[in-house]
Parts: C-alpha cells; sequence; structure tokens
C-alpha cells in the first residue's frame, strides 16, 4: 500500500500539500499552504508536527513566500522574506530542526546575487533537497538502529516519530521498520493530549501490517513490570549539547521506567535534531499548550469547563537515562558532551 | 455546596439511585436499580465505580432483592437470592470490597430465621449500616492521613478515589479534604481510558474550593522532575497479605516514579480492602475491560478502526513502594505481611 504522504510539494504553482494531521486517522485530507504564513499556522495548530517534518514544512514555507514575491521588487520582496523567517521562527519553540532548517534557508538568501525569479528556484531546490535528505537520513538511521533490536522483541514507542513527523520513513518509526523482520510487538502509547500514538503511529505501522497493541501512557509501566517491553525507542524533538532530550511529554517517565526494569532505551536522533548551542536540557524551552487539548479532544471536552489545566507539550530526559542515541551516522551509546562533540566535529 | 450523593437508598419502594460515572460532571443524572441483576449491571458498566462505593452498592443490591422478593415463598426467595450473589459476584473481579460486602450480606441471610419480609429489613438495615459506616470510616483515614501531608503540600492524585468511590468523602480524596489547609495545589491525573481524574476527581475537588490542576497521566514525571510533587496519595481496589496494592492502570508507574524522585507514595486503604486471602499481589485478578474505552472515549472514536487494544483496568504496586497505608486504624509505615497480620488481629 502506498502511504499517503505527510507533505507534497505542487512546484507548477507553488503550493505545499500537508496531510490534516489533527484529524488522521478517521478523515485523510491535505491542507493546502501557499504562503509562509499559512504555513507557520500549519505548524502551530499541528496539522503537521514532529521534529524533522517541521523543519521540512518551514523550508517550504521560505520557497512558497520566495515564489509568491519573485516579481515584487527587491525592497519589498526582502521585507516579506524577513517576515516570513520570523513568523516561521516563531511557529513553536521546541524542535530544533525547524531553526535548523530556517539557518539553511536563511543562508542561501544572504548568498544570493541573482533575481526573485533565481532566488525562487533556488529556495524551492533548497526546500526539496532539505525534504530527499531527511528521508536518506531516517534510512540510515534505520539501519543503524535496527542492530539493537534482538529477535522477538517486543518495543514501544511514544508519540508519533514516524513517516508523518519526517519526510518519509520516520525516526523511531523508521528503526521499527528496518527491524521489522525481528519485531513480535510494538506497544503504542496513545499519547495524550494530542494522541499522535493512537491516531498517527498505530495507523502507520498497520498500514505498513507491522503488529501493533495500543494502550494508554499509563498502562506502560505495567507491561514493563509483566516483562513484555524489551525495548523503547522515541524521536526527539532537541537533543541538548550534552546529551539530554527534548521529546514529547511522557518520555520522561518512560525514560526513568525503562531504567527501573533494566529495559534499554533508545532514541532515535537525525544529527540536525542535536543543538550544539544549547548546553543542558534545562535551557531548551519547553512549550506550553492550549487548556482543550488536555480538557478534551477533538471539539468534545469532558472535564470541568473551568478547570486549571497544565499542559506542557514536551520534557527533557537527562542524558544518564539514554542507553544510546541513534543517528545516520551511528549509534553513540552513553551519550554525553565529550562524544556529542566529537560527532559534531565529524559531520561537518 | 451540597454535593450531590453517590448513591441514595429510598426505604419507600425500595430503590438504589446510583449517580451515573460515565457522563459526570456534564450531566448529573441518577440511573435507578430495584433489582440485583440491575444493580450488577451498573457495576459492570462503571455507572457506579470505586472499591468501597462497590461494596456499598453490592450491599444495596441484595437488599433490593430481599425487598423485591419478600412475598414469595421460601424456595424462590432462596433461589432469586443465590442467583443475586452470584451475579452480583460477576459483576467486576479486582475490587476486594465487593466480596467483603457480599459476605457480610451472606453471613446475615445465613443467619436469619424469621420469614421473608423481616429478612428484606435486616437486609435493608445492614446495607444501611455498610453505608454508613463507609463514611465513619473515610472521615478516619483522612485523620491520620492529614498528619502525613506537609504545610504547603502539592500533592498529586490518580484515578478517583473520592466521594464518588465510596459512600461519600472519599479514601485518598478523604485525606486531602481533611490536609486541605496545609494543600496548595492537588495534581490530578486525568486516568485514562475512563478519565476519572478529569471528570471526577477534578469536579469534586474544585466543588470543595480545593486548588486542582488537571493533566494528563504522562506529565506526572515531568511535575516531579521539577520539584512540583511533595506527595502522592491514591486509593486501592485491594490490598495483598503481604502489603502489595492493586488500584487503577497507572499507579504502579507513579510508585516507581515516586521512588526514583523521592516522593512519599501514600495509598489509602480502609481495612474492608485488605484481603488475607491473598498472599501476593500477583495473586490478585486483573480485570481486563472492553477495547472501545482505549480506542476513545463516550462513544468517540479516534484510533484506527481495527486496531489491537490491550486494557487492563488495574495494575500491582508492590509493597516496597508504598511508603505507608493509610487505614482507618491508623498509618502503616513499610507495609508488609507481619504488620498486616497484626492490624488484621487487632481489627477482628
Amino acid at each position: 500500500m502506498t502511504r499517503h504522504p505527510t507533505m507534497r510539494w505542487d512546484s507548477s504553482e507553488p503550493t505545499l500539500h500537508l496531510v490534516d494531521q489533527r484529524i488522521l486517522p478517521r478523515v485523510i485530507r491535505d491542507v493546502r499552504c501557499t504562503s509562509a504564513a499559512q504555513t507557520a499556522r500549519a505548524i502551530t495548530t499541528m496539522v503537521v508536527r514532529g521534529a524533522p517534518a517541521i523543519g521540512c514544512a518551514a523550508a517550504f514555507g521560505i520557497a512558497l513566500e520566495a515564489a509568491r514575491t519573485k516579481g515584487f521588487g527587491d525592497a519589498a520582496r526582502k521585507s516579506a522574506l524577513t517576515k516570513a523567517f520570523q513568523v516561521l521562527a516563531k511557529s513553536r519553540p521546541t524542535a530544533v530542526n525547524l531553526f535548523w532548517a530556517l539557518d539553511r534557508m536563511r543562508s542561501a538568501v544572504e548568498s544570493h546575487r541573482g533575481d526573485g525569479a533565481a532566488l525562487a528556484v533556488k529556495l524551492e531546490r533548497l526546500a526539496c533537497a532539505i525534504h530527499r535528505e531527511d528521508i536518506r537520513i531516517n534510512r540510515a538511521m534505520g539501519r543503524h538502529g535496527a542492530a539493537l533490536i534482538p529477535a522477538g522483541a517486543r518495543v514501544l514507542t511514544h508519540c508519533n516519530a514516524g513517516a508523518l513527523a519526517t519526510a518519509d520513513y520516520g525516526t523511531a518509526l523508521g528503526v521499527i521498520r528496518a527491524a521489522r523482520s525481528k519485531i513480535t510487538n510494538v506497544w503504542v502509547d496513545e499519547t495524550r493530549p494530542f494522541l499522535q500514538g493512537a491516531r498517527l503511529t498505530a495507523w502507520e505501522l498497520m498500514q505498513d501490517n507491522i503488529p501493533v497493541t495500543l494502550i494508554t501512557d499509563n498502562m506502560a509501566a505495567h507491561f514493563m513490570q509483566r516483562g513484555e517491553v524489551d525495548a523503547i525507542v522515541v524521536g526527539t524533538d532537541r537533543v541538548a549539547a550534552n546529551g539530554d532530550v527534548a521529546n514529547k511529554i511522557g518520555t520522561y517517565g518512560l525514560a526513568v521506567l525503562a531504567r527501573a526494569h533494566r529495559i534499554p532505551f533508545y532514541v532515535a536522533c537525525p544529527i540536525s535534531t542535536i543543538d550544539v548551542a544549547t548546553s543542558h536540557g534545562r535551557h531548551i524551552p519547553i512549550e506550553e499548550r492550549g487548556r482543550d487539548e488536555v480538557t478534551g479532544h477533538a471539539g468534545k471536552s469532558w472535564a470541568p469547563r473551568d478547570v486549571r489545566v497544565a499542559n506542557p507539550a514536551f520534557d527533557v530526559t537527562p542524558a544518564r537515562l539514554v542507553t544510546a542515541l541513534i543517528t545516520e551516522r551511528g549509534v553513540m551509546r552513553a551519550p554525553n558532551a565529550a562524544k556529542i562533540k566529537a560527532l559534531m566535529r565529524d559531520a561537518r
């Protein structure tokens, strides 16, 4: 079965088609973006989510803006592009891939010496390259990570670090896809409040005929206690220079539980997700999202109307709880600042 | 504000009114039971839930059956009552209070020497006594438990061990109510899949003007990591003779997390919830409930239609992770088999 793509670039009249992840899997419908502002809005409202996918979408958002303004005068185009970078940079705070992708696009803008039409072509090509590159990286992570999965493994994952969170194939789910012949069950945490696990991960894996069992987040510990989890694999939105891992809320608790049950805890992490400018996990900004996500789901509300709510979208897992980072360049066991520094030097 | 009662006995034409906990807090509506079968169905479908409340409801269920059959011949009444005990005993498997209450009612039936009308009066009185006694016990647990809560405490609770889970006042929420002057925030886990925290606990505490913050289950670890949880207080459905605690799914994970963060983990536990006939937590039957609870909520479904689901309604926390059991007879620190044996001997 061919998967409906997470995002599709239409070059003819430049449009970014994003599958609306708020309503998957019951409704498969694309949202069309033709400007940076529309793309930023799609990121903020989680039409598209997942750190690598956000990075790709932001790159296309800049490409859209360059296309939209290619006939403008230099000053007007420059002003529009400056605003485009600003609005996209503000769309979500935690995933560093967003800033990484915008930095690459900005370098291309700054080094450009031709007219608006040439810039539009250049930025379109770069965005498409970032998108293709993400798929290559995910497949490389999958190969490296699959070697860590034992035969007959029951693997637990949280949130969606799959094809839907990336250009395609996935980070954590890329590892699971690459190891599929060895996997007998994937425990899928439903991942409240946005239910990425129940809606996206379960759906993705079922389309690939990989065996899944959906559970609520609070059941994970029970199945660890019963010896029914052999490994945990998650993605990440930002890894600090010391190896601390920001990822979807609930990840930290799983890492503590994994340690208590001696279960390896793996983080699939493209190098673009490592943020050497952030020394320690405590400096990673944690997005606080709206109350409606917690009081209900998709327009249906079940909690008392005026209840106080906390809704941190991410948490930070200290490096000491991470068995290994899985990158496109290989597996880094027991990540720390020195190993990350060496990796980033080699990757340059 | 007077709380709507969890259950209300109408003696005039014997009826048990149960507030329908499936639709609280948005709709406050009673389900009326006039037979044991109706009461059993209300327990199975979670119109009424919470170990002590289930015990009280089952006692009333037997009283209803005695009233309904008081004019029957001896053989027909005996047969109806036997069936009533059977159907109620099968209504849910984990909470031991159900069996405890049925045993008390059965003793009263077996020792009865009068006619059907006298038996109906006797069983009505006993059920009402069990109901009143539960409230007294909860208030005593509250007093003992409140002494454990430090001034300014931020307390986390899971599921609903409140007035709605009991005759009134609550077990874990009884402790919170009794300690309310010292509590600055109650973190309320929403408690998927049935959402007892989001729907019932948040509502109950807000009615009493106790400050609550609703979170999804997977956020608890994050707030422990940030030092914003000073104590965890939960209820229980059954405590084994060795001190192992069965409670709502998710409790075990919280206990592991509490230990990792050096947060005291308290279990409010009426003596009727201690099951000396079960030597070890691993022998406590764990109810597996239907898939629809996990794939959605209240008739709305969001997961793929044919996804495989696990839905254990409870988990077992080993005694070594329990800082103390709070009973109506006082606080038992570091529970174990010897201490429980001594308590049960004294309580006899």
